[in-house]
């Protein structure tokens, strides 16, 4: 029988990049580890998002609903991955916005094609786009809480374990959990003994506190963290069953999220974002309570900052100290 | 007959990356053209530099002359394509700097095996040098002036041309001219449409000057430009001959290099350092004497900047001048 992630995988296939895996020599000496990366920064969009969005259009499209308009209220990753998705069948898109979004955001949004509307703020923009799905014909694409979303996610692992499943451990970040969902459904097609490992902002630890406390947690308010893939307020439920299923849970502090955005720029040459590099915290975590050699699956889930994160990000040098010091594995 | 560069791809071809090409279709769109970046940045050390250093090196040991030592006076990227590329062949490598490098250049270059001996000034530094490269069996790594060097970077250019030779023009950032030289010879073998063109800060714009005055001109001291791959003080009589021929060339404010150094990083998503991004300023100038839609080729020539280097790129925002409009074309 085919899985939703093999199917999703079959309707990406003539769509999406099939990402590169890239590593630094220098950080696995470091660390004493094989680390390799799926550069999902190279993706359509600058993220994994395009897979999500891309296979939830095209499950709705296979449905024989062709929807007339789609929608989406994100001010990230997702807002530009549903225009995308959107223009690859030539269907308009709107994407809703609060008005604080930075300019950079909103450009890249049009650059797919799509309409931009911006609200007051957030709760202006959630109401905006909840009256406008009403509309006959309207498809609003979910950032997370959706099958066909949680699906084309984990596409990002599955293709790489297709070819190769000699990993010991699988990473993500997780924001609502669509791709850490995903990446658990897809190490688990394969075998049993890859553990999945999921990392947040300490400053945005929702889903690991819903997955301590047994039931889903909602933050009041988002959450002030660099690693802006990660501030939404909480799970969902069609990702809290998944989630409860991870090996492992890591934390990262604000600091320790600069410092590998740092790092990984620095050594493996391409433009990693903050979501995708604190990541490290929970490779590093867990390589301390290895004792053998492991090869790890880090998904460095995108690329995209504004010119004021990155300037926030630099602002101070963290280059000057080498994770050898700073993590003593051993 | 083989020819120079024909015979340094042979010699690379197991050492060095085949890096890849990557577009941006919001930049094509926004220029009017197609751009193809050869991601020399994804290159060994993270620059162009590992082609011409390496290539030098197995000419020597194909000529007999085994080195014991390998030296160099760099704090640049041929800084660390010399320490690699002796680690290549398990001889020992020696670099002298200015004690005045940034601590992540030094890190990097020994991080590759190599010995760092530092100099109080760049006199000094070229003193020592000098001295040590008397000693027997030492061999100096010169970073642009020698015949085998030329030909080494110019690989990067010809493994495109042998797939593909369908580009209106070539364009690479001019430092002591190596990279340009072996540009230059490289499409002049495959063809004499293809024009070659060169770009410059106009802080450094003394291979520019050189060429227009029939003569080497010289810089008194090194010059103030954020594109310190272009920092050197003056081309060298080997590269020279072969800059004379170009086909136009191009210079860069501070200004316009920061802000094609943000483009670039953001729109790529790959690490782009302001000597590889600052070529744009040529792209942009070329084209506007253009009537149709043309195809260029542009040489990344690397990715590395230090923390300080890269908060001073990103310190103000330049995204939010789009190059449609900053740049009219037509």
């Amino acid at each position: 029988m085919t899985s939703s992630i093999q199917l999703a995988l079959k309707r990406l296939r003539f769509h999406v990049h099939q990402t590169p895996l890239v590593e630094s020599s220098q950080l696995n000496r470091m660390l004493g580890a094989r680390i390799l990366f799926k550069a999902e920064n190279l993706q359509k969009v600058g993220a994994f998002k395009a897979r999500g969005a891309c296979n939830c259009l095209i499950a709705r499209i296979e449905s024989g609903e062709m929807p007339i308009r789609v929608i989406a209220n994100s001010s990230g990753n997702h807002a530009q991955a549903v225009a995308w998705a959107a223009r690859q069948f030539s269907i308009p898109a709107t994407i809703y916005m609060p008005k604080n979004v930075s300019s950079i955001k909103a450009q890249a949004t049009r650059a797919y094609g799509a309409e931009v509307i911006f609200g007051d703020d957030r709760a202006e923009v959630d109401q905006m786009t909840e009256e406008a799905s009403e509309d006959e014909g309207v498809f609003w694409i979910p950032p997370y809480n959706h099958h066909d979303v949680i699906a084309g996610q984990g596409t990002s692992v599955f293709e790489v374990l297709e070819q190769d499943q000699e990993f010991d451990a699988v990473f993500a970040p997780c924001g609502g959990g669509g791709l850490l969902s995903g990446c658990l459904i897809a190490c688990r097609e394969f075998s049993e003994h890859i553990q999945v490992i999921g990392v947040e902002p300490s400053e945005a630890c929702d889903a690991y506190e819903s997955v301590k406390t047994g039931k889903i947690q909602r933050l009041s308010e988002a959450p002030d963290t660099i690693a802006d893939g990660a501030r939404t307020l909480s799970i969902g439920n069609k990702t809290y069953p998944h989630l409860q299923q991870l090996d492992d849970w890591f934390l990262a502090e604000e600091e320790d999220i600069l410092y590998w955005t740092q790092w990984l720029n620095h050594l493996l040459k391409i433009r990693v974002e903050p979501t995708a590099a604190m990541v490290m915290q929970g490779v590093v975590g867990w390589l301390r309570k290895q004792r053998e050699n492991k090869r790890l699956l880090v998904v460095l889930s995108g690329g995209n900052m504004d010119a004021q994160t990155t300037a926030k990000i630099w602002k101070r040098d963290r280059l000057c100290i080498t994770p050898g010091k700073k993590y003593p594995l051993r």
